[in-house]
């Protein structure tokens, strides 16, 4: 029995769709390969070549990812996917105070050009594609790869592969970004500029969707900002004198593929006939210029902690609605990615999911084999009306630029994920094993425990070898070319940090050397308010909120939610900050990118009564004993603590030996997160 | 790279389609729901209400399989569904001498209607769905289930469910019949006349593609095979003097769902509208008449005992495509069925798969998503003139009864299998983990192991204690009275065995006073000679067969390739001993049902230097220790012996211990067995 309103985000499919359902639909009777694309980049798809498998993988070291690099390359792997750790990501060195426990988690870390090298040791950059998950410290990362590769002997002319390099996302969701809005689309620039003139075969940037929809965008609102993204870096790079033809046939594309199965078939139709449309504006000559291509990742958010071997499942039907959009390459998550980094067994199976779709399913024979269903071509136009009636509005606010410095997108994808927990909140939606047909007793996972310590160490004396070795004056003078670089829009700001990184300046001294001139930016926090409980109808709202809560809510207890180290995924603090705020407390968010000390520091500030911590990438391993130690010294004794998001079953005893309230795993209703804070806030206060 | 001819069995795609390829195809504008019901069966289909999930299983004993059924209604489980095991599909009680290693193994051992209460006990008969798979023993085991739901309290005409009842397909593939072909007609004759009178909502018969396709038959073999199936039964139903009306409503089919997608989805659209047709030359007034309904079950034969996770990949692409074609009912197989019977945890998985694909994609909201799809619309009537021609060739060897004791048929599908063979181990068609990218070292997997001896002494127990409690005298005048049924058409033997297991005969009695008349069937096994080396190209013949092996086959050896006990699934050693023929064996063929004291006489008649068994349900744990007793006893020493199939790998060492040479998993490519053999029988005969 549902207590939600019909919600609007997603398209409301017909039970029935017939040819009458194509009338007035144009490009139907296109071909694949042909304008307006809408079925295919390719004349025949698959049945020439499949979709490449690229797994997206990082280990903590540079030494053990070449490891399941190279096993990868054996075992049908089809191209390489770097994932770095967050430090990495925030162009902070594995030294530096502030990471601690960030480094080497989620990700290899990379502080120098010789971590690099390591990473793609006996590895043909200039045969193997690799795709790189890099925002923030895209130059200096960028960089090295470049350095490794000459280094190797490779011609640059050749290299083929990918660098996100999608910053304007970054200032939506996920934050990891290092710079303010503008300095970072100059960096973009100089990137696009770079790569258009000097790697042919490399996409300099891939406009990211992805992460939109995991931080709880819906199918039209991840296409529609996306593609607004795209046409901002297309504003950029004509604004710095290239042509359009120069850069947008490497323009490439990120999506995530969802559990909504037809819906995202019909995404991947609409994103390529929205884009075809877009790029013509900018009166390409070639045609290549306007054919969206893209990379597909299955759904991390789908997938479930509890019972997990059903992630196998659900990865298997994302994958399935990537390939039937036509994507050109994509990463199938690992079924143990709800509670930590693949493991060897589970890393196999998401990439053996590729390779049964692949070589046992003939799903490849044909191209858009979906193309004339009633139903598929309705919902693609249905999908492109509503993404456009999005693009509109970005428009009408002055572009998308202009929408994200004012937080509106950010907004409107805050206000999704509400619902969209509102929706599971009250049983609407079904994750099985999760909110219907739950396990009495969960079975035992063996995944994979990243110890930092070890890393930490290794990097530390790797830098400090570094240091002693290099010609330091060399790299101070590259490093003062930098900075003056910054300040002179006519320099290219790719070349200059190639030559300091070629001196062996650190990914670290790079990116302070720019932020010296750029500053680091720092996002303001707001709680979206009255969605949640919006959400649902008048009965639900007045029996659980007012009944359950009421008496107990008199107190009005005042909890601050935060967020520790490097990690920048918002989408659950924010949510149930939202929610907890609508059921009746009274809620401060701390900035994103605190240290435990600071953390500390501002709930004593604010004079809250509890502190809440919400964890996705295994920093409370070591973050979350210092933040209980800072609290014990400020306060005397501890203020209660929670915790919730992702973690391994052995870490949970662990944190409650060191006093932590509650911990609550991904799935947990935010109503009985929220009976239970009260609860312990009342044993607590007594 | 391929050394095989193209085979033509299965149509292939072209790899793109547009709106031209649908010119002069029919119905494509028709509606779900609406006659010839192409597009599905119901108007808004699983909008209005998903299919029903149905998983086929059996522990061996009542008591078991009783808690197993209640554990699945909780878990989400919609209906339930029996399997037996085989010596009661072959009408053996569990005491009988010849079924020893049969008892409990693959499914239920059912004796008496005592058995059949405690297999649905606590059950409310009258309100749960129950499918049964029974052809051979399909008198008694139906009376047993309606004596159960009479002394349950239940009433008859309430109840819901299926019985297979389709012993035509037994006379082609898995041969669990008991009697010859047209004693067995009229069983299923008197079962249509009962059923139509007495249980307006319960299936009579289900009629099965499902096991031809394990057997090797491609999609239209399967698809004309199952349909002119149909149609001999409603000529059956018809002489008996039933109108169309009483009946055809209540025909259901039952097909497999294998990896080849597109062809899956087109097969229960073709079937439909092929169905429709058919039986409206029968002139029915109800269109129900014409409605094809349809259970689906994954393919066994596409799971793989290697790397066993990526089975649960498998079933979820074949469980999509039964979805996508429009079942109303489907089995998902669990990851650990090539091994073993599903553990609880694999049975889970198993469900989950349709739990999933109900309740967090979107599927079920369209009826008929692929409705007007230029490739799913040409493939379909592709497929639809691909079967009528298969069943216009069965019309003209005078219909399918004829045609099946002829044996035409069986050896289509008997070449199939080895054409099939030939591709895996070409290389043509892939296996993930079997024919690529192997693995080094298989994981362990924890699977069911069915000890079956405390089943037999159980079952024996219950026997005598049944005998002893019983009015022995009525039983007899029972078993009378159904062998003078047997003797006359007029009578209705559901209705006479009905009595006798009311009176507490058991499933063996009554099985043995029919086959006091009838007889028991005997089937001649045959070899299809050349069809395999005719599948290779030249080249690969010449270097292959008569490089490998021309020296050594010098000997020309002699082997005796037989299954042990009740399993009839024969599709292993047909194959075996068709390619071991063709690459240069003299291969003799033991007679299906043999225990193992009879296939040690036969390799001493036979002078054979070496015998092959082949084995897919465990009884090897018990009759292949039993073979090499009766083999020494015979010969002073023991004749090398070699075991092909599926086994636990525990059971691989105890069977070395034992002084079996050589055993073959599923998947080991048969010139490797064929080389292992000769060297086996060199190193013997020296």
């Amino acid at each position: 029995m549902s207590s939600l309103h019909k919600s609007s985000d997603h398209l409301t499919p017909k039970q029935v769709y017939t040819s009458e359902d194509l009338k007035g639909i144009s490009d139907i009777d296109s071909l694949p390969g042909e304008s307006p694309y809408l079925r295919g980049p390719y004349p025949n798809m698959y049945a020439g070549r499949p979709w490449t498998l690229r797994q997206y993988a990082g280990f903590s070291t540079a030494k053990d990812s070449n490891i399941f690099f190279k096993k990868t390359l054996q075992n049908g792997g089809q191209g390489l996917s770097v994932a770095f750790d967050l430090a990495t990501h925030r162009g902070y060195d594995s030294d530096h105070p502030r990471v601690q426990g960030d480094v080497g988690r989620a990700g290899v870390a990379i502080d120098s050009v010789e971590d690099m090298k390591e990473l793609f040791k006996g590895i043909p950059l200039e045969e193997v594609s690799v795709s790189m998950t890099m925002n923030g410290a895209v130059l200096p990362i960028l960089a090295a790869y470049l350095v490794t590769a000459e280094e190797q002997g490779a011609n640059i002319e050749k290299l083929k592969g990918t660098i996100q390099n999608d910053i304007l996302k970054e200032f939506m969701v996920r934050n990891t970004y290092i710079y303010p809005p503008q300095p970072s689309m100059r960096i973009v620039k100089d990137i696009l500029v770079f790569c258009s003139k000097s790697m042919p075969f490399f996409n300099p940037i891939s406009i990211s969707g992805y992460h939109m929809q995991e931080a709880g965008a819906y199918t039209a609102l991840e296409l529609a900002y996306t593609l607004k993204d795209g046409e901002e870096y297309i504003k950029t790079a004509l604004s710095a004198g290239l042509n359009i033809d120069e850069f947008a046939p490497r323009l490439s594309f990120f999506f995530g593929t969802s559990m909504n199965f037809y819906q995202e078939i019909a995404k991947l139709r609409a994103a390529r006939k929205i884009w075809h449309k877009l790029v013509n504006q900018f009166n390409p000559k070639n045609k290549k210029s306007t054919i969206l291509k893209t990379h597909c990742q299955t759904s991390g958010w789908s997938l479930t902690a509890q019972d997990p071997y059903n992630n196998i499942i659900r990865t298997t039907i994302e994958a399935m609605a990537a390939v039937f959009g036509g994507t050109q390459s994509l990463h199938t998550n690992a079924l143990d990615e709800a509670v930590a980094l693949p493991s060897e067994f589970s890393a196999r199976i998401a990439r053996n999911t590729q390779l049964i779709l692949q070589e046992e399913t003939g799903l490849t024979d044909v191209a858009d084999p979906w193309g004339g269903s009633y139903m598929m071509e309705r919902l693609t136009e249905d999908l492109i009306q509503q993404t456009e009636q999005l693009m509109h509005e970005i428009d009408q606010e002055g572009g998308m630029a202009v929408a994200i410095e004012k937080g509106i997108p950010k907004q409107k994808i805050e206000e999704a994920a509400l619902r969209k927990q509102a929706k599971l909140d009250s049983g609407e939606d079904t994750l099985i094993g999760v909110n219907k047909y739950k396990l009495d007793q969960e079975d035992k996972l063996e995944t994979l425990e990243v110890d930092n310590s070890q890393v930490l160490k290794t990097q530390a004396f790797k830098l400090k070898a570094l240091k002693k070795q290099r010609n330091n004056n060399e790299v101070k003078s590259k490093l003062i070319l930098l900075e003056e670089a910054a300040a002179d829009e006519n320099q290219n700001l790719l070349n200059i940090c190639i030559q300091a990184i070629k001196a062996r300046a650190t990914i670290g001294e790079v990116s302070q050397a720019l932020e010296n001139k750029f500053g680091r930016y720092e996002a303001e926090v707001g709680i979206s308010k009255g969605v949640y409980k919006a959400s649902f109808d008048k009965e639900w709202t007045e029996s659980k909120a007012l009944t359950d809560f009421k008496d107990l809510m008199k107190d009005s207890p005042k909890l601050l939610l935060a967020k520790l180290g490097q990690d920048g995924h918002d989408r659950g603090y924010k949510t149930i900050a939202g929610a907890l705020s609508d059921l009746g407390f009274e809620v401060e968010l701390a900035p994103l990118f605190s240290t435990p000390l600071e953390i500390a520091q501002l709930a004593i500030d604010k004079k809250v009564n509890m502190v809440g911590i919400s964890t996705l990438v295994a920093a409370h391993k070591s973050l979350i004993p210092e933040l209980l130690e800072h609290l014990k010294d400020f306060g005397g004794t501890i203020l209660p603590v929670f915790v919730g998001g992702v973690m391994p079953e052995s870490d949970v005893q662990k944190l409650k030996d060191l006093g932590v309230v509650s911990l609550y795993g991904p799935g947990t209703p935010i109503p009985d997160i929220a009976e239970d804070i009260l609860k312990q806030y009342l044993k607590h206060r007594d």
